[in-house]
This record gives C-alpha cells, sequence and structure tokens, in this order.
C-alpha cells in the first residue's frame, strides 16, 4: 500500500490510498495576489500568517508555500526569491503544526527552503525537463524528501494522455536510479481546463487509475484548473474531486477555504472507507444546535433530560 | 455504444456512457408517504400530479410511477394496484410528456401498466428470483421494453459484490434466451447504506464499472440508499452520484427536487464530456441578474448599451 510521509517538527500526514484525501492549501503563494507580493516585499508577513491560520482551521491537511515574488526592487528571483521562501517557512513554521510543502520554480529557492524546513517537508516540484531532473532528484535525494512529478517535459505541455504517462514513468524510473522510491513520488498528471478540453475529466480519471495500477504512485493536481472560465467554479470543483478519489487520486493542491469543496471531499473519504464510522463526516455535520441548547451527550445525556428542545 | 432508449409518445430519452445522466423521479412513489397512500385510495390524484409537473420543472429525464399502497379497505395488492397503476400513468401521461418507468413489486400491476402506457416506458422490475424471471422477462419480451434488473435472488440480497455481479449476469443472460438484448437492460447493483457497511461506496463504484465493461449493460440505483441514518443524507448523496458516475454509472432513481444533487449531476455530465460546450452547466449557472437589470443578449446587445449596470 502505497504511503506518502510528510512531517512537521510535531506531526506527521500521510498521503496514500487507504487515507483520507490530502487537502494541500495553496492560499500562500503571492501569484496573482499582487497585495500579497506587495508585502512580501516590504517584509510583512501578517496576510500568510492569517492565511496559515486560517487554512489549518479550515481543514488543510499540509500548506503548500510559495514565495515566487518577482520584486520591484531586483528583478532577479534566483537572489530574491531563496531568502524570501526561508522566511516565509520559518514564519508559518513557527506558528501552525501541520506539514509543509515547499513550492517554487527556481532551485535555488527550493534548497533554500530545505535547509530551513523542519520535519520532512513535500518539496514541489520536478518535471520531466531534464534540467530540473538534473537538479531536482539529487536535493530530494540529499534531504531524503518527498516530491512532486509534473507530467511536463521540454516539449511541454502534452494533450496526449498516454504522453503524459510517459513522462510521469520517466520521471518515477530516474528517480529510481537516484536511489528515490516510487512511494516518495506524487504526480501530477496535470489537468486542463474543461472549458477549453471537453474530455479534460475524462483523461485526469484514466490517468490517475494509471498511474496508481500500473506505478504504485500517490497523486495531486491543482484541482481548480478544471473549471477554469466557467461561471460557479466552486460546483465545478466540489464535482471533479469526489470523481478524481473515485479513480483513486490521493491529493489536491486547493483552497480549503471552500466549503463546498471541502464538504465534497469529507463526503467522498466517507464514500471511499477512508472515514472510520464515519466519525468525521458526523462531528462535520452534527445538526447545529440553537442557541441555549446544550450539547447532545455533554449535559443532556447525564442529566437524562431531553437533548432537543421541541 | 450501451444505449436504452425509452420513450413517451412524444419524447425519447437516452440512458447511455455517451448521454447526459438519466435522473429519473422517485417522487411518485406513495411508500412512506402516509398521506399520498391515502389520497390514492380516496382516488384523489392531485398530489401526484403536483409531483409530476414540479419534478419535470427540477430537470428529471424520466419519472418513476409506483402505485404500491395497501388499501384499509382490501389488502390485496394483486386486486387493487393493477386499476391503480392504470389511473395514476394515465393522469401522469396526460400532463407532462417525459417518459415513464413502471415501478411494481406486483408483476399483475406492471402488466397493467403496460397496457396503458403510451411509447416504450422502462420496467421497473425484475430480480434474479426464479419466479419473477419467469413471470417478467416474458412481458418484456412481449411489449417490447426497457427493465430495471436488481441483482438479489432467491437467497436475497449478498453482501459480496462478487455474489451480486453473478446474478446480474443471469438475469442478462437469461434475458437472452429470451432474445432480450443487453441493451434493453439495467443492472441495479443494490447500493447499501455506507452507514451500516464501510465499503458500500468503493463497492458499487467497483460493480458499475464491472456491470459497463463485462456486461455492457446500463446502470441506476436508489442513490439515496447510500446516506441512509447519516447526517447531511444530501451532502452525502451529492458525493456519491458523481462517483458513481465517473465509474460508469449511467441513471438514478431521486428526488430532483434536491438541487444540490442535480448541480453535481451537471457538474458530472460537463466532467464526463456528455455536456457539449458546457451549454448545459452555462444555461443553469450564469449569473443571476439583479432586479431591474436586462438579460444579457435580449435587449443590451440590440441597443448596445452595457450588459450589467455596475
Amino acid at each position: 500500500m502505497t504511503r506518502t510521509i510528510i512531517e512537521s517538527k510535531s506531526q506527521t500526514a500521510i498521503i496514500g490510498f487507504d487515507q483520507p484525501f490530502c487537502v494541500i492549501g495553496e492560499r500562500i503563494n503571492p501569484t496573482g495576489r499582487k497585495k500579497l507580493a506587495r508585502e512580501l516585499e516590504a517584509g510583512d508577513f501578517s496576510t500568510v500568517e492569517a492565511d496559515a491560520l486560517a487554512q489549518v482551521a479550515a481543514g488543510a491537511t499540509m500548506l503548500d508555500i510559495n514565495a515566487g515574488v518577482v520584486y520591484n526592487s531586483n528583478p532577479n528571483p534566483n537572489e530574491t526569491e531563496p531568502p524570501l521562501m526561508q522566511e516565509v517557512l520559518k514564519r508559518v513554521q513557527a506558528l501552525v503544526d501541520i506539514p509543509l510543502c515547499i513550492d517554487s520554480s527556481v532551485p535555488a529557492a527550493l534548497e533554500a527552503g530545505l535547509q530551513v524546513c523542519e520535519g520532512r517537508p513535500l518539496l514541489n516540484s520536478v518535471t520531466g525537463e531534464e534540467e530540473k531532473l538534473e537538479l531536482i532528484l539529487p536535493l530530494v535525494k540529499k534531504y531524503n524528501v518527498p516530491v512532486v512529478a509534473i507530467s511536463n517535459d521540454d516539449t511541454g505541455i502534452s494533450e496526449d494522455p498516454e504522453v503524459r504517462f510517459a513522462v510521469a514513468k520517466k520521471i518515477v524510473e530516474r528517480a529510481a536510479d537516484f536511489g528515490i522510491p516510487a512511494h516518495d513520488i506524487v504526480v501530477d498528471p496535470l489537468v486542463m481546463p474543461i472549458g477549453a478540453m471537453a474530455t479534460a475529466g475524462l483523461q485526469v480519471f484514466e490517468l490517475v487509475r494509471r498511474l496508481r495500477l500500473e506505478l504504485g504512485v500517490n497523486t495531486t493536481c491543482g484541482a481548480s484548473n478544471i473549471s477554469f472560465g466557467l461561471p460557479n467554479r466552486n460546483g465545478v470543483n466540489a464535482a471533479f474531486l469526489p470523481m478524481a478519489m473515485a479513480s483513486g487520486m490521493t491529493s489536491a493542491i486547493m483552497n480549503p477555504m471552500h466549503s463546498l469543496e471541502m464538504d465534497a471531499i469529507r463526503a467522498a473519504n466517507l464514500l471511499t472507507n477512508n472515514d472510520d464510522h464515519g466519525s468525521a463526516w458526523i462531528k462535520a455535520n452534527k445538526p447545529k444546535l440553537a442557541e441555549g441548547e446544550v450539547e447532545a451527550g455533554a449535559r443532556g445525556a447525564r442529566t437524562g433530560r431531553r437533548r432537543r428542545r421541541s
């Protein structure tokens, strides 16, 4: 049974076929968030810290940390991103206990993150590009961490799922050459917008099934890509996630603040037999008590009086 | 490509792997609805007619018609149910255009329904029980209608999905002996409550996949069974339906008045490439216009003025 172990200083998260779905909170990322980008350049971490706490409260299993700000004062991210990544990681791990995911397209920022991150973070990401494989896989080996493997290579992102599967297979094989086991690779098969490619959903469901059966790897994705450009994106995402889970997907990088998607994931955990006795579902959905009512079992059961007033 | 054709006098519904999910409205059924049962015994069809119209408005593809009332004045349904089934069918088909599903455990009521129902209704149901096979399959052949095949037999409902698959296979083979093709059989693999059997979801997803791949049949289920006894049943159902659809399920007998489930089905139609250009999703989810606003394209486009007031 494939299990990917990710750790903070004090907590362990497991991505696995026999585990509740792993929700990787995506909010700490300045891409498309100009205000956050400017705050980070100015050394203001208040939004980062608020987002960290809010995502944990909303039920995130892990937090993705991306510090990809292009500074106005210095346009070279190879110089600015490594120290910023370290600072953001230090702030977040001082504040929350859940494991982290170090997310950058700048290899130096990934290594800088690995130097300061406590526990066993998830590295995000390697691709099938030769340069990335040669730079990132040695880091994965050196720091003994799991890694997200994205199914594109030097030819770009293929619309052909067979090619994306082949790229994932190549990464798994190259990782094995470095002594990195398949259970430390979490493949992102790449989710296309359904509005642009009508087969995008079917492609992902089939890819996830094959990645699980044939390569034995865990999988993840940027879930909200599927609904890009459509109305009621949350509604599309909230169906996509259970469908991906039924196909075998084990994690997603997503916004845990959206309750429709989180409800769908909790229900899908129950339906894939990853919620013992339905306790997480029941806890999240127990009937709301009216003001003045006593929690069932807390006092009502002891005193023997009726639990619900009519 | 398996397609089950169901017709009313004027409309055709297709259950199929390449079709939007077929929603069979379950409301016209006196089981557990004491008020409706008493109305039907008294010859009052107002609730039936209101339920027919409401389910069509909510987006049902077909309507299930069950007249299983045990009369206070006559406890023998073999006498009372056939004429009641005919009356309910006549009333409903006079009122709505979509195809119907004749639902009874009383064979005489099924045949009575077939005598009056216009078009090509779906018959609900045959099981693997010998007596049912011998009584129902000749009706299916005689009237040339498709039939729901429920995966239980003379030994009852097995908790072992292998046995339920074998029962479905037996029914398909027995039907073939009567000259009934597999595409006219819609198998219900039986959905157990997830609260009582933690593997109930995984069982159904695997069964549906096998029924589709190995027997080439369409599938259906009483969808809400999955959430029996749990809080927030709509939330469980709304994840279960897309997961079943990702596994290949093509229809369900369900309550179309629940918008959470219907939204999930519309999204899953999009994600299984059964919503051309996303037009059904976009139509159902176009931004609501504030009071006083003009429908985009209706007047704004003609007059050239801004469509949305800011």
